[in-house]
């Protein structure tokens, strides 16, 4: 399998760091090779016809510049004249989503998959990738968008077939729950930020994060997914987590979640604010936790936990997607 | 896709419910039919060629006697003479697991898939049942087996193709744990029988779960299925529940525990009585509970939790694996 990875942020150095430890394993486990013919960030495109390395991309990365490879560099419109499967896209969101939308959309149209981490695209222009992905016999898988490393979609696509769903609360956006337990634990906002920051746990605009737009963009794609909704950003109540009053009561079991639920046979979506019993496994989870809890028809509900989301993790959820195509 | 369904206990009559209940779902949303063509219990074997109506068989059992529906009887040995797919294993456990193994390399030989939510054959006969099914091209799935409802061997083998497992702990026996908590709180070890009973969660002898046989068995085909190693019920250490003395410190924290780790390139597994932290997720399941945590390498673990587990879910688990045969 040939791929194109498209971002370099926290969540590409991730991704290179664990295929240079786990490549031996996915050949001879899952029997699939995943070599990277094209890498590309901010400032360069990349391309081995023969596959990179990802340890070199990644010292050099962290070095400062890609360029430093050796591998030979290529015009970013000639990406596509380049042979490979699998476009990855783990590029910062853009609040519009158009610009991953026209890349999914040349994906398509080019006959390459996609895989994605990226949110704002899938939450503003479902219907039409989705439409673009079926004419064209295409796949997109987008696992890493909700809850980070935490297994969501595929779990229920594979794990819950042969359950209905009808609801569905979760703690999908570790950057805005990590702000709010800050806060309530006494500390300013500025200081929250810079300490998700260093956790890499944030958007590279941190205010998609704590404004609520990236929960909002998650709730969306979840709706749209498993609900079959096709619901946009602006058609669902959200809410964020700038100006909280750190003296409101209960706040340390405040927790911004999405839920989606069929209520009537209509689909309701939001991102708000809500407190939690304490006896709820969803409370467990603290700022640098990411999890949710399925409803479904006749049958006890499942609760799916992670104490602590971060790159590391989003980054298995992308490469899971890869091993699912 | 036709099925022989064989064993209407608890759980064989939960999947029939489900079955009435979910089909035209099954078929819009995964596009598959499950039709019962041989459907049998210990009196009576009965073929319909055109499939049964799983409502009827329900109604038939509880009132006491399949033969009631209708459908033709047939011979317990012209059962592979019919046509169908999948031999789907809803009987009772022998303690030696015999019954089960010969069953299924006979569907194997006589190329019909498996899937079965009884254990001690996969755990007394792994390697055979597995060689065999490979050798005859033919799948086997067990979902049911571990944990009941709560998706395990789907769970790891779907959703964290990425990840390697280095550690599994879990509390995979409902009633064991149900009876653990009851002496926890006072009840003597045979009215904890009784309620037991009630729910649905026990073996048909249930001195399998209280003696610590069936988690034992649990724990040893999850060595075998997640760590490869060719594990038997008496290699490794196991304990039960009878004979639990109520004023042991901490009984409420106690749990029957599978537990199976890669200690220095060996594979450990054991399933035994042991004192939880209060602040772990798995502490969180009363006696009605299963769940699980997983561990891998280098990243976060993810803990998977069902608060009210009985035969309906872990009829959900079997009809998961047909539909992802």
């Amino acid at each position: 399998m040939k791929i194109a990875l498209l971002g370099l942020g926290q969540v590409g150095r991730s991704f290179l760091r664990i295929l240079a430890e786990n490549s031996d394993y996915y050949e001879q486990r899952v029997r699939r090779k995943i070599e990277i013919v094209v890498a590309a960030d901010f400032h360069h495109v990349l391309h081995a016809e023969y596959g990179m390395d990802p340890q070199r991309l990644l010292y050099y990365k962290e070095k400062g510049d890609i360029w430093g490879t050796g591998y030979p560099e290529i015009d970013r419109e000639s990406l596509f004249d380049k042979e490979f499967d699998v476009l990855v896209d783990l590029m910062p969101a853009t609040s519009d989503g158009i610009r991953a939308r026209d890349l999914y959309l040349t994906s398509f149209g080019k006959s390459r998959d996609v895989v994605t981490a990226c949110k704002s695209g899938l939450a503003n222009f479902w219907p039409e990738i989705m439409s673009a992905a079926s004419s064209s016999n295409r796949r997109i898988r987008y696992e890493a968008t909700v809850a980070g490393g935490v297994p969501f979609f595929s779990f229920i696509q594979e794990c819950l077939r042969s359950s209905v769903v009808t609801r569905i609360v979760g703690q999908v956006n570790s950057a805005a729950n990590f702000v709010l337990l800050s806060i309530a634990k006494g500390e300013t906002f500025d200081h929250a930020i810079e300490e998700a920051g260093k956790l890499g746990i944030l958007e590279a605009n941190y205010h998609f994060d704590t404004l609520g737009n990236d929960s909002a963009w998650k709730t969306v794609i979840t709706a749209n997914s498993i609900f079959g909704s096709a619901l946009k950003p602006h058609n669902i109540r959200f809410e964020g987590v700038e100006g909280l009053d750190p003296e409101v009561p209960g706040l340390k079991y405040t927790r911004l979640l999405a839920e989606i639920a069929v209520q009537d046979g209509k689909i309701v979506a939001s991102s708000t604010l809500r407190k939690l019993k304490q006896s709820d496994p969803l409370a467990s989870l603290k700022g640098k936790g990411l999890g949710y809890t399925v409803y479904m028809n006749g049958r006890a509900p499942l609760t799916v936990l992670e104490f602590n989301d971060g790159p590391t993790e989003t980054a298995t959820a992308v490469i899971n997607d890869l091993l699912l195509l």
